[in-house]
């Protein structure tokens, strides 16, 4: 398209942008209006997609990270063909694919966004998988808000582009001056944007962001440049094209008042079509292996760390399969992720402590059909937790791997402590959280989690426990193991990890008193083994759970999910962490909070002695 | 001091630092000694500290960002006369003030450190304050490692930094190439550093971090730089002074294996001791205003937003306190803070797009005695989540307010939607967690916020709900009410926020059709009401929690808690969102989740049918 088409092209997404706001009475018409040029010039001719097969291996991905701009991307695909007008108006309708922010219910759309500063990581994703493992000549856009500059995770992004040399990304900053409460930090200030991003080894490139020959200019420069990722910062106007909004506060995040007076001075409807390039013919990729690990095994009565037998198990899955990577939050050597760089360090990658990034590579990666391992120590995923959350919005197939959880890691302190883990990754939609206390039920277990979908979520330990379970053993996801079982159970322990060895002891000295406990590794924290959970209440009455975790959230809450259908419930009793420790031997730490075998113990004598069990 | 007493002054911070984690048996021997010289010469020559009155408002305010490092500092407070050798060796130790990593269990550590990134936007809010309201010359010092450079959230705090003219702040980044994994992005290249910084407005000073002279230098050259931030990179080897470990990797977070060769090498015990300078004078601040608050009412039967009660409280609550300041995430007219900065532009503090530092400015400013109300939406709080734990670790004396909470926002989609808001919050140590569903009982809850203790967080709506209080009703924390009660309740229903409006409907509905339910508004999420709900049980038998939550963590596990001490348990039935919301109404989206009247009430009627309530 020429210059003369694409600014008509360019109004055409400014008009349909406002109907659809109007149809819908509400979403964001002006910051649509803002990026209208940009996104023209982007779809007549630059990139390269397959609208019809949107899993085809040599399209672009385009990640529109100001999601509020919707409209904007939504007139696009329009005008591009891939949806009709009358779905056009469906817009933030109940059951609509056009949903207020995008989302991969429409098919051309790798991640959620929604939630600014994130668009720019997860491209980095794409870009990583890219340049390293597809070895494609795709490229990655992103289109990104000045606004959400600010967010500390567009700058591990930028971080990691720059000097991983990702020349296939491109950041396209739709500078139009305004937030939704008022002015940026920088105004249009394009330079204030570009020499940050300069000095982190970007190329960038300063335009005039409603001149559509001078857009064209700067996406043919991107395109050439190498070495460096671009950053192309581009002047506009919020709410472009309409006076009464235009360059105007006040007016984000509404459609316009009156619609049929901002589609007059737009010039009128446009019914322009847009042919995007399509990609060449895929590259003759190699086919990804995904033969069976040979998983570790470990012999009972070993002490081994959880965490070791998952590095092993990673190590071993790297070797049978292709398409497993591993992402490292630079603690490889605690988390143990780094056994699989020795044998695969083309498929290890290193993300610096920035776990944004971390779960962002991730994100990015399997939307290129990657099984990505992210590692980090559970309470650092904390840092990412709105990434995990719209991880699950976008649908995105994930596992993530914290070690040093509770307070079993000793000495170094509440700071590195996860006792929170269980609550964040259980309250994420569709999650799958595992917590294995031995080294085989970890092989398992992280070989089950390979094939799932979703959000997955192992939780290992720093220290070791005694390898109880042989390597034959199986554990399915939302099963459990009864330990311990007898028809004169007084009351059942429920614990997983580190609390299953305290447990274990605490019911041999029960049972030296005559007091007879029932005893559940519940290794499945989501989904719950209910029926199991349901049975021993029925036998034994009494349920008390056992977790190095805060009792908000964690494993007692999931024992108590297994009785919300309105059955009858049985007592429960949550034993946590209910203390802010600090540092300690492992051992007195869990003495301190109260759930380690002595206290576990204590808890259920009480219990006996106060007539509360049978 | 003089260099030459500064160079004996560092080796004795090292070679303490070999016997702290030497007695200790663990800890980050090499780290500390990387930082040696850096921290000698801050102690010896430049930090205005009087360690007997910790509060002193003229102290300036140190923060090891590094928290790993801390034998370094513990052996400076030697130094200082502030803790004895004995102390020193309890490093680690149970019960000991010197833990792994600082705590503000020790009088002189303002703010916990150890997640990694978190110093230096705390130490922001410090500076802040120190400008802004104390208006008091101390400054703040931030010793940061170079492996957190990778943490956008030192970039949140970079650009916050900058764009203040926070020149009272100093960064002294520790460049010892290696981190824990291995060596960082940049290695030595202090300039890969200082380029940046200076992009983002900061004044720069390269220095050989082990020639004190020149550190002596940059940190003069800090103190007079004005209008500008100073960060000073300093090149350190890790290790410096041991040849077995210096420079080299596989020796982070360990104590040396011999340690009196080490000692030996680096000249020697010593005992030199240093006098740090005392603050001038406390100035003759303004008394801050500590006044009742004129809490706005609302008439019963109106409509109004609980975000709009909540703005118009913090403004009252602005006029009658000087302590009291509000900060925004760029979101302020949605939150409504906003009404705060018309009245109290002074003490109103945007923040920008940058949760992290949003809720770093909260804990850095209480470091100050301040009253900060932290406000964004209740989604976007999951983007500070290890900020929140860690304050939680600091005590730190905050409060946190998530607007646009829950499925009922409507059509802007997931990506907006606070629907994990109560399980994180929850499981933060020592959290107080309020869900108002009416404008009086709001205003009622932000007063009684105010002068609780520990992380605070109040759960605010965007659409209106009726006016059900009057503005005299009192809501105790903790406790709860009982908006529909009568002896024969078949059942009672549990809702907070806006889902009281849907149970109270529901219960009409229900009456009319022959079932009396009990209806309670748990308006204090934690603690919860354990006494009413457990009446409640005994004089219904059954408990059905509905809120606009994922059913994980939430409310339902709220009321799980009051039985969690092993006393009979009620059946118990979730109404919570399971669903993955698109784009609809806020009606459309409270039914699809399950959580509207109309499914509360079907839920009850199916319990009837069922035989499952008496």
């Amino acid at each position: 398209m020429q210059t003369e088409e694409l600014t008509e092209l360019a109004q055409q997404l400014r008009v349909d942008a406002v109907r659809a706001t109007d149809a819908a009475g509400s979403g964001h018409a002006t910051s649509s209006m803002s990026a209208a040029d940009l996104v023209a010039v982007l779809f007549a001719n630059h990139l390269r997609y397959n609208f019809d097969e949107p899993d085809h291996s040599g399209n672009d991905h385009l990640v529109l990270s100001k999601g509020h701009a919707s409209p904007v991307l939504y007139a696009a695909y329009l005008a591009a063909g891939a949806i009709t007008d009358e779905e056009l108006l469906t817009f933030r309708a109940r059951g609509s694919r056009l949903e207020g922010h995008p989302t991969p219910r429409l098919p051309w759309v790798d991640t959620a966004t929604g939630s600014l500063g994130q668009g720019l990581p997860v491209g980095v994703g794409m870009a990583l998988a890219g340049k390293r493992l597809d070895r494609t000549p795709y490229r990655v856009w992103v289109i990104s808000g000045d606004s959400e500059m600010a967010e500390g995770s567009v700058w591990e992004a930028v971080e990691h582009a720059g000097t991983q040399n990702l020349d296939n990304l491109t950041v396209i900053v739709d500078v139009n001056r305004l937030g939704q409460r008022g002015p940026t930090r920088h105004g249009r200030d394009l330079n204030a944007y570009s020499r940050r991003l300069r000095a982190f080894g970007w190329h960038t490139i300063e335009v005039d962001g409603h001149d559509p020959h001078a857009v064209e200019m700067a996406y043919d420069e991107a395109c050439s440049t190498v070495q460096k990722p671009t950053a192309i910062l581009a002047a506009t106007v919020k709410g472009k094209g309409v006076a009464a909004v235009a360059d105007k506060e006040g007016f984000h995040g509404k459609p316009l008042k009156d619609p049929d007076a901002a589609i007059e001075e737009l010039g009128g409807r446009r019914t322009l079509r847009v042919e995007v390039r399509k990609p060449a013919e895929a590259q003759a990729s190699q086919p990804v292996r995904r033969g069976e690990p040979a998983l570790p095994t470990f012999d009972k009565g070993d002490q081994v760390a959880t965490r070791d037998a998952f590095g092993k198990t990673l190590a071993a899955f790297g070797d049978a399969r292709g398409d497993i990577v591993a992402l490292d939050g630079e603690v490889g050597d605690s988390t143990r992720a780094e056994m699989f760089s020795e044998s695969h360090p083309e498929r290890y990658f290193e993300c610096y402590i920035a776990e944004q990034q971390l779960v962002a590579v991730a994100v990015g990666m399997q939307a290129r059909g990657y099984v990505p391992f992210a590692t980090t120590f559970a309470a650092f995923l904390t840092r990412a937790h709105d990434f995990i959350r719209m991880a699950a919005i976008s649908r995105a197939d994930i596992i993530l791997v914290g070690s040093h959880a509770g307070v079993a890691i000793g000495q170094d302190g509440p700071s590195q402590m996860g006792v929170e883990d269980f609550a964040m990754m259980r309250a994420v939609h569709g999650s799958t959280v595992l917590c294995p206390c031995d080294a085989n039920q970890t092989a398992q277990l992280v070989a089950a989690m390979a094939d799932l979908k979703g959000i997955r979520y192992l939780r290992t330990n720093r220290g070791e426990t005694e390898v109880i379970y042989g390597p034959d053993e199986e554990f399915p996801i939302g099963g459990s193991k009864t330990l311990r079982s007898g028809d004169d159970d007084r009351l059942t322990l429920v614990a997983a990890g580190t609390t299953v060895p305290e447990a274990r002891k605490a019911a041999d000295m029960l049972a030296a008193e005559g007091i007879a406990v029932r005893v559940i590794d519940l290794y499945s924290v989501k989904p719950v083994d209910a029926e199991t959970l349901q049975k021993a209440a029925e036998d034994t009455g009494c349920l008390v759970s056992v977790e190095d975790h805060h009792s908000e959230g964690g494993l007692g809450d999931a024992v108590a999910e297994a009785f919300a259908d309105g059955r009858a419930v049985p007592r429960l009793v949550r034993l946590a962490v209910n203390n802010l420790p600090g540092s300690a031997s492992p051992e007195e730490q869990l003495r301190a909070a109260g759930i380690d075998a002595e206290s576990v113990a204590a808890a259920a004598r009480l219990l006996v002695e106060k007539g509360v069990v049978r």
